[in-house]
């Protein structure tokens, strides 16, 4: 089965969170992909099947060896399968680490715009969102150094949320930065949890580097989450490995994730990661390539068009950033608008905190057309918007 | 395809938790039977597999119409649909409401002995397991109405977690038994969560009454689990359905489900529910038919070369509930022994609590020749155990 990247898959009327939208609606907002996932997953899952047995499973080590595998041949760093635990999802994970980590009333510190549901994360097991907001300068996000050493050192921060790669902004963050990171998280004794869910989504040339295979220091003050959940578009899997190299650190995470029932697999996640890791290499750089050329068809696209709006530049994610201050401070009615007028559902940059309001997100995961289709139904309600405001 | 209750399926070295055992091992313990499931889910499955999507998904009505379905014609009570959430399983769902319903420090009530896990699920959440223990009148377990009474009345008792039917006693609540636990749970402002896991594997002539089918105090006061788990042999699919009659306490148990990360299905949960609720009639029929006999021939086998164990009578489960007092009061001894002996793995009765450690419980759901098999090891342990004492 040849990777195709164009087929106009038809997703409305599957139960899928994605297209549950009006027929004239085109979604672009939730992490998944319109394209069907790797040939090798899904034959795993046809032999799963076939099977007929779905009783209670074991994580074989042949699990934990495709995620070193991986890790090893796609991004340099190989984890002791000692370090690593089968988990149902990154999100219960960070949940559950939460709850293991930082006690009722501390902070747990983010780096705000970001992925929203950290916020649930935290805010739900009574714990304080603290943001040490990320400065965007003309169109490059960078950490305020200070701020963040200030707001680690604050006695009631116990924990930080890292996305690495940075979603929504798709920033790959680099081996200086995570060290430096990693140094002052330490000296505050502050937990770090890496949430790498879209390293393997990165343009040629850019690579992701992992948080814990830094340094020492990094590795032994860390939980990193990892899945094939975004790689593979695999968001239903419910499979992901969380990897913490400290034991102690590890027994805490353990007792968590198993009080928490996260540890038990379902029957089809550890054919499905097995597959995904050890066959799906090809696979995830044509779809690499894919979202690069999607990423300059919208970069040159709004240049043209619409170039009041700035696209922050990324290279990590298929979740593109683009800066509407120009247009309006309030994305969330611009959003609205354009959905209504022309039925392209983008997110609003609200929902992620520090200067999110004057952002929008488009995932670009989708065949070339459909992006076109897109991008022409954002022009059309960008202008609409101009003209009535 | 027709249904096969006899095919000696060779389950060992597939990453299952019931065969994780020596070559030699014949395991009859944890509640995952050895046979295939029904031919629609597996044809549900291979069909969500071929789609080659796996994104977010939501949970259809068609999901909900085919648990009221299946409850209307399989039990007599046709539950509103929106009563129902979708729950990734049931354990999971019991520590959620226990730690919703309930507070640190309370008591929450079983009836011991009981599955184990609901001890995991009340003392991991730091409430205190209060045990109105079934009484063994000559092989027939039955309520203290008078201890429930009291142990419910206590102020600090807020929860009651009720196995209906009951693991591992096979015992099916009468509609009667039902309603005098409802009212006096009520009566006390206690909540009932009924964990009805096992409601489908009866013996013919005597079905399982739901605990909120019975009355609107019962159905009021209540949280009711129900799955495909155990019934279709998919333990580990994933899927559950609590059933929640009241609205008040439905938004307090969803804002746990979702809290908890316990509302979003796999791929195949969906799928596979549906097809097990609208073509499985059937085969769970023809199930409950061999596990019948099965439990049969046991019963015969011990009167006849064991007549010192005494076989609990149970309708309903595929597990057998053996009293061996005659030969020990520590079955974790003689259990240990006999897969020592004869590679026999079947359950010692002391983690359910109460008068457990008296008995052993044995999981006839397996073709009849791996039932013989386990039989002959059973009186070969048994006698030899008696032997050396
Ligand atoms: C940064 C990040 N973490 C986690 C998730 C979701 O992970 P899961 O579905 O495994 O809980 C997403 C999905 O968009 C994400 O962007
Ligand atoms: C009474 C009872 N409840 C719940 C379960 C397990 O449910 P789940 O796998 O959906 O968490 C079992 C399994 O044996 C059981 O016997």
């Amino acid at each position: 089965m040849a990777n195709n990247f164009s087929e106009m898959i038809d997703r409305r009327h599957t139960n899928s969170v994605k297209w549950d939208v009006k027929d004239n609606e085109l979604p672009m907002w939730v992490a998944d992909m319109d394209f069907r996932t790797a040939p090798g997953i899904i034959k795993a899952f046809q032999d799963k099947a076939a099977s007929g047995i779905f009783g209670y499973e074991e994580v074989p080590e042949a699990y934990f060896e495709a995620v070193q595998h991986w890790y090893a041949t796609e991004h340099n760093w190989a984890p002791n399968t000692a370090w690593m635990r089968f988990v149902t999802g990154v999100v219960p994970t960070i949940s559950s680490a939460v709850r293991r980590v930082s006690n009722v009333g501390d902070n747990v510190l983010v780096q705000a715009p970001v992925y929203n549901i950290f916020y649930n994360s935290i805010v739900n097991n009574g714990r304080h969102v603290l943001s040490s907001d990320l400065v965007d300068h003309d169109g490059q996000y960078a950490i305020d150094w200070d701020d963040l050493d200030a707001k680690l050192a604050d006695p009631l921060t116990t924990m930080m949320i890292l996305c690495n790669p940075h979603n929504p902004v798709g920033k790959v963050w680099t081996a200086d930065e995570l060290a430096q990171i990693g140094a002052l998280a330490a000296k505050h004794h502050v937990t770090v949890l890496s949430d790498e869910i879209h390293g393997d989504i990165t343009d040629a040339g850019h690579p992701y580097t992992p948080f814990a295979s830094v340094n020492d220091v990094n590795a032994q003050n860390s939980i990193t989450c990892v899945s094939t959940s975004k790689t593979f578009n695999v968001a239903a899997l419910h499979a992901a490995t969380v990897i913490v190299p400290n034991e102690a650190l590890r027994n805490v995470v353990d007792r968590g994730i198993n009080t928490d029932e996260l540890a038990e697999p379902n029957s089809f996640a550890i054919p499905g990661v097995i597959a995904a890791y050890t066959t799906g290499s090809d696979w995830v750089h044509a779809m690499n390539a894919q979202v690069t050329a999607n990423k300059q068809t919208l970069t040159q696209f709004i240049a043209a068009q619409l170039p009041e709006l700035q696209v922050i530049e990324g290279h990590a994610t298929y979740l593109v950033w683009i800066d509407c201050r120009h247009v309006t401070s309030d994305t969330t009615a611009l959003a609205d608008f354009i959905r209504a007028k022309t039925g392209l559902f983008i997110t609003a940059g609200a929902v992620y905190g520090g200067d999110g309001h004057d952002f929008i997100r488009i995932n670009v995961a989708c065949p070339a057309e459909r992006l076109q289709d897109g991008l022409n139904r954002l022009a059309d309600g960008v202008h609409q918007f101009e003209k009535q405001a």
